[in-house]
């Protein structure tokens, strides 16, 4: 038996990802494909890498037939998606891959975005789509919100050490270093090769970073009262891949031993053996998510650093996941591939 | 049914490639990992990438158990092969990864080695591993000699074109450009990224890169008569891929056509349309060969360019497509993951 | 004594690198910087690597008081370079860095640019700008037109074989691996690192690449006889550098004699010892061009490779050694800091 | 008038980069160079950049002739560095570019490196080169000892701030991107292209880097009482290049002012305008470090980012800005190149 699936806005980084992952799924199978300034081509012209897979021509949104799709993925820019996911048929189940149904509360999502939602009543219903914590409402879900790919790698840093008071929650400094797919294929001038090629260039300083409001909504929620992290984010010269090194005040072993703990019987989190922390290359176009910690010569301080890849398990993956969850299926299904190294 | 797999040289990228692919195939099973100097060691402290996996400890050749055993892939460097498979117990099959078996002549391999064979035997039993080429001797081979990876590349772009004569056989120009991994993970200096970041690094000039003995030896008996090549390869700042650029004397279209008829059939080598050609990253991590064939604005002259992933369908990928024949199993198990793109 | 110096699309690639040469040059001065879109903006702002330089405001061309200014550089885009030249005061010696006064003859201009030239007159008055061989018509010329980077480059590796009959003119193909920076900073989507990085894209394959347009003038006037080229250009994933790989027919050893000779008293172009070819960094951020020779196991056949930096000896860098011929300045002043490596 | 220069170590990194920086300085003169396992060979063999100068071939050190020489670099290897330069003749300025000479007290030397020091009393008599810190006392000295390249763009950021008294002097949390060659040509395995494109690699995590002994030394020196920082160093794609971004507690535009007018008269150190941040690349080659400070949402935190490269401001301008002061020259001599963008 398999699902039909449509992708709406397949001609970005993430939806060319989710066809990837889909093409050796077992069961899923792609019936509709939308990018709307390439309709009417083939995927083949917009994505060669994909030339030997018999894929639907790609079509504007409202040419395509929902009657017979059974889950829809929306990889459209962030804004866009709001205003096509409040108009799709009400029986489709939706996982959003763009920021529009994060952030739960509205004015938080007007004060990152800067502007009103478009969607109020889908935002309700949302779930947050982090989906080691939040598998019961997933599965049940009708739409997903996607998480942002950083906001994921530090919440798979840190969720489990504020649940278990373990760490100073006033106290959190998160340094990330990204890769340049999480901007997308969009046209922006440090996003050249010529720029960013020996290049590290921090951004979005000083508490800017959107990602910053998931942060807020889940930490707060998690530790009952406001928890604030700072965090400064920087472009690496890397196409794919997110490093989160997080600097806490916290006894090492006891972080160690709690996010062992809390991923036990988790495929996809891995925690390394206590003192060894990964590199960004070693989750490489996987769903896999590696995390270590480190004590410090300094009585108290403790270093996490959690590493994906952020089209996989920071969002096509992600989104193939929690997909498998509100289908029914095994929620690896598709996603066991082992990262690509060297 | 599954059929038991020892990896020798399980600590080179050959190694960790077929590690990689054989943990999605439905049916090999990982039964024993060598890897002399890493002996005692798990993988995981070799290759942290494969930690999810429940793979054996690497252990010394001689401390493996070959009862057991279905089938070896050894990924042992140059010269080192040889010694090692002729000890091999006479049931086992054979995918070697090294060069010691790719040339019949014992007169050539020395030429192009530098010493004689010190397995003359099964250097007369191996089967040349160029699937798409040698499938019915593959089948029934004990022994196959996986291919040089550029030498792969080469062939695929140009052996359809002198068998059918439609190019001119002393006048073949090929340009390589290489990523780093093909070197292995050995340490020498040119290798560094500090030396190969921003560069590009023309070696082995003149005629004297190894896998021209293959180019001989494959070109000369499809022809029917002696065929050289002239070929100047380059390192690249990039870990995987291959593209090879060919220039020819021949009519384009004649060229493209006979491409398109030889592969027509085949899964993993793409025919691109007429006038277009492939850029090395649409293979990437992939076992597909992309192939395109555009005109000159000088009547008569081709340029074919041919890319694919050294590490998959230039060396691990292809083992396993050679292991699947030899087993009796559909030659595309667990080779149909799409390429990893951006 | 200083000479008075306007760059006209400092915003620019080129722009920059001019004033990062002309920074250390003894005599030259900045009076004037344009970049329309960014009129208003320090330099600072558009390339913070020169804020420590106290340079003029980017302003609107039209806003430059050129009765001051003894010398204009012309970074702008082709085809605006054309319309905006035209309109210079008669008196002012110029450099430009565009494709627009390259070619000559209208014809070959309009064949491969698409559209007649807009300022015929000074295509005439033209000098073509390749220092080394144009030296004696530079240094009275009032108007230079710089070359084409890869036209440079492989103009160095053959035109004293040409020149000398050493080698075959029906048979030269060259294969040429480009930097980013050479499209300049323009927002293109085969440009953003994502698309790049671990790439090598072919492009304007089949005898399409303007630059070709400079090798056919160049070479046939040589020659004495139309000559062309077979080229295919490819991408790579590094900010600066040209490589060009020439295969031949000719004399291996006389070929690399002829070169010998030819650039004996040329400070920046350096010939190898026979048989050693160059790599791409090698020239970094230097107005050096290397060339080596190897001979091959065919018998008559050669391969030259040239290499240097697209945005230095390439653009910027030549447009300097012109500027001191026509200012009466030694050809080196400001030009001989080394490459950077590693 | 012009000073005759040794160069000990002339085979690595900082020994080329010497080189690159005194063929354009005015007076400095190369007398002579030593690489002991490459004496004999020319420096265009060992780096084929510098083809274009007439250098000394490489000798071994007992074989160079100090009488005639006024000024020695020595760019040996840490260990090495010290038992060579006990035994260099009295009357010679030395520069040393090896950690030998950075710690002033003996156990700490020890504690960091594993060892007792072999020439302790020049230990005593050396001065620490952070040249804008320590410029009477580098006037003076005979011999200098080079700051790590990351210990100084660390220095740069915080000294005024510590001496300011302007942060929390118990929470002072940087994070470091390094280059590849700020550990030099030596062949180790994640210092290979192929493992390192693509990655992102923390290493010597909790507080084990030897740079943390110069903070240590330094910071607390200037506090007059002991201070620790938390460090975290990662590993990225890129050859040249330091990125320091610290964590402090203090107010963002008291911070910024304090920076600012601490450097007001520093020529290479470019205190940034107010919530902007430096990229890694506009330092590149150049003897300058960049430097940004912002503030953050949450109040009281403070992001101060420093970057320079390794290579020139980190180690080998370093050297020379030194060397001028030692020699009686205009500390800026030479060093005044911009950095090379793109």
């Amino acid at each position: 038996m398999t699902q039909k699936i449509a992708i709406l806005g397949a001609s970005g980084y993430t939806g060319a990802e989710l066809i990837r992952l889909i093409a050796t799924h077992p069961t899923l199978e792609i019936a509709a494909l939308s990018g709307d300034r390439k309709a009417g081509q083939p995927m083949s012209s917009v994505y060669p890498h994909l030339r030997h897979l018999d894929l639907p021509v790609l079509v504007r949104i409202e040419d395509i037939r929902f009657t017979n799709i059974d889950m829809v993925f929306c990889a459209l820019p962030h804004a866009t998606s709001q205003s096509v996911i409040r108009e799709l048929p009400g029986h489709l189940k939706v996982v959003d891959l763009s920021a529009d149904f994060r952030l739960r509360d509205p004015e938080e999502y007007e004060k990152w975005y800067g502007k009103p939602h478009g969607a109020p009543e889908q935002q309700l219903e949302a779930v947050y789509g982090l989906t080691e914590f939040y598998r019961d409402e997933i599965r049940n879900a009708r739409l997903v919100a996607g998480t942002g790919c950083n906001a994921a790698t530090g919440q798979f840093a840190l969720r489990p050490l504020i649940e278990a008071g373990v760490i100073d929650l006033d106290d959190i400094v998160m340094d990330l270093k990204a890769a340049t797919s999480g901007a997308g294929r969009s046209l922006k001038e440090h996003l050249l090769l010529s720029e960013l090629y020996e290049n590290v260039k921090p951004y979005s300083v000083g508490g800017t970073h959107r990602h910053l409001g998931e942060f807020d909504q889940e930490f707060s929620k998690i530790a009952g009262r406001p928890v604030q992290v700072q965090l400064t984010p920087h472009l690496i010269p890397a196409s794919r891949g997110i490093v989160m090194t997080c600097y806490l005040k916290g006894d090492a072993q006891e972080v160690h031993k709690t996010l062992e703990k809390a991923y036990s019987n988790e495929t996809f989190l891995q925690v390394l053996p206590f003192g060894e922390v990964p590199q960004m290359k070693d989750t490489r176009a996987s769903n896999f998510c590696h995390i270590g910690v480190a004590g410090d010569r300094i009585p108290g301080r403790t270093t996490v650093v959690a590493v994906l890849d952020n089209l996989t398990k920071g969002s096509s993956g992600q989104a193939i996941q929690n997909a498998n969850l509100m289908l029914g299926l095994d929620e690896t299904t598709g996603l066991m591939a082992p990262p690509v190294y060297p």
